[in-house]
């Protein structure tokens, strides 16, 4: 199988089972997005531990959050990493670690960037990554130039892509491709593509920021259990950035999960065992409180290519298990 | 992405999401694979119900179980699906449907097959699956021929083809290519194959039975989350039989959940609501009793490419959640 971008020994065809891919990045979102479930409400141990965690795993990034308005969203109401502020960065990570590096998430129209995003000799922060839909893309490329003019490594999460008709999409690429965000994801955030839908946009990503030393990267949702396979199929193809979390940790059904990724990769760079670590003594007993992970839910609104609203709803009502009754509100709804 | 088995209007590649591949058929194990999980003590209620539920959503084949040999496995320590006598069939069937075929699975060196499997003319089931490693196959052969003569259609199960090596395998396959199996499985038995590795095997598989007739089919389980996204990788290749189980049940991590494929395939002859109430009203209640599906351990073992049985007594035993303890013994085991 052939791919735009053959840099480094790549796993594939015959023999590609025994190298790696040397510039892939892994970027640790756990706390990120599984802020998303608990409005951000985290206990220091929680975050201390996915930290040393991911130190010791040898990940590239960490993202703790979001950089959330306090105009829009009321601190009282959320945790501290809605908000990211510098002296809650700094409480967790002690003297900053030059293994790993730090990243924020930027949503487009909720972030007060100019204010809140500091000059980046003020910061511990490494990269910002802004996230937007793509009617926000022009609003999303003014943050990306004001955190780069700051300082900062940056990265765009064009969100729903699965929503994108292909014509919009390669526009946003080309301005994208003109900006000086260090890499692109593909945001899989519905969880509804399938392997040949993330093949056939890995493409598209990589055509559109080929020559500009960009990078392609991909974040994908488990709905259809396919978080895991479609980051592999990415990857396969061409992307080098990818999104995981401990545990597959993350809104609605999760992410793809570390300790399956880092199986795959045996980058040397990578280790398995502190992440086993974690999701045993954080994880698994957070999985008997807080409800994350794939179930039937998850599975009809990805196959419907739906925001999963609806099913996490579903999920946290006193009716979880009631497949049918969703099924057929969910046809009612299209019809 | 090119198959070598283009029959029908294929699902890949541009524009492939609107149409379907009408000869895929699909077989349901949920009580064959996940009858593993517990001797095959179901009791009719559940058994009636998957039967029901795969003939109201258009499945073309159900398997109840073994055709075990009752001098090796003793009757009252099993189930009655160990043995699939034709009276139990026939009680939960009552008047045989002609729009579902009925399976059996015959394990090599555990079934009288020459006494237990009847001439199809005094048999409600419709094919026989044989079963057998890849040292078995002369039996298997042996097997294929007796249920064949017999009047029966018949496929083989050639299990944990990750541990076969190519050129074995090549050499098996040119034996089945002369039988009169009409079809042959690749069966993923440790849930390590990555989906490059399924696309290579499935190749392999139309190469040595092109010409034949024969359909290729696969067997996934889910112990690193890919047995939906290998099936459809197997299917996207050219495999043309796919197994799936009902709410993924299925020793260990389970199997390929029927809901999520009949939602990938959407062919009309495939109904998915029946699924999600036999899931709603048998399985989700049975998951609270059972253990089964994705977790750690099984990830583990699928990535050393070794049969589950550890993560299964792990799982079973009062320390389900030591991951490290458990990581740290295979890793002791392999060197």
């Amino acid at each position: 199988m052939s791919t735009e971008k053959q840099t480094a020994p790549l796993k594939t065809g015959k023999g590609g089972w025994v190298c790696y891919r040397p510039d892939i990045k892994l970027l640790d979102c756990t706390i990120r997005d599984g802020g998303l479930i608990n409005d951000h409400k985290f206990d220091d141990k929680l975050i201390k531990s996915v930290y040393e965690t991911c130190v010791a795993a040898g990940i590239d990034y960490i993202e703790f959050g979001y950089k959330g308005s306090k105009k829009i969203f009321a601190p009282a109401k959320f945790g501290a990493w809605k908000f990211c502020d510098e002296d809650d960065i700094r409480r967790i990570i002690g003297k900053k670690s030059s293994k790993i590096k730090i990243s924020v998430m930027a949503d487009a129209d909720r972030t007060d960037y100019h204010e809140d995003i500091l000059p980046k000799d003020k910061s511990v922060i490494d990269c910002v990554r802004v996230a937007c839909y793509i009617n926000q893309i022009p609003l999303a490329m003014d943050m990306i130039k004001d955190a780069h003019d700051k300082g900062y490594e940056t990265m765009l999460q064009l969100m729903a892509v699965s929503t994108i008709n292909e014509h919009d999409l390669t526009e946003a690429l080309d301005i994208v491709a003109k900006s000086p965000a260090a890499g692109v994801y593909i945001v899989d955030s519905f969880g509804s593509l399938y392997s040949e839908q993330v093949r056939d946009l890995t493409k598209i990503y990589l055509h559109a920021l080929a020559g500009t030393g960009k990078d392609v990267g991909f974040h994908a949702h488990n709905n259809q259990q396919l978080a895991f396979s479609n980051t592999l199929e990415a990857l396969i193809t061409g992307a080098n950035r990818l999104d995981a979390t401990i545990h597959g940790l993350g809104r609605g059904a999760g992410n793809c999960p570390t300790e399956l990724l880092i199986g795959f990769l045996h980058n040397p760079k990578f280790r398995i065992r502190p992440v086993l670590e974690c999701c045993q003594n954080i994880f698994a007993p957070l999985a008997k409180q807080l409800d994350w992970g794939y179930s039937i839910p998850y599975a009809l609104t990805g196959q419907l290519n739906q925001h999963p609203r609806t099913a996490i709803k579903m999920r946290a009502s006193d009716k979880p298990d009631d497949y049918v009754g969703f099924y057929d509100q969910l046809m009612e709804e299209e019809s």
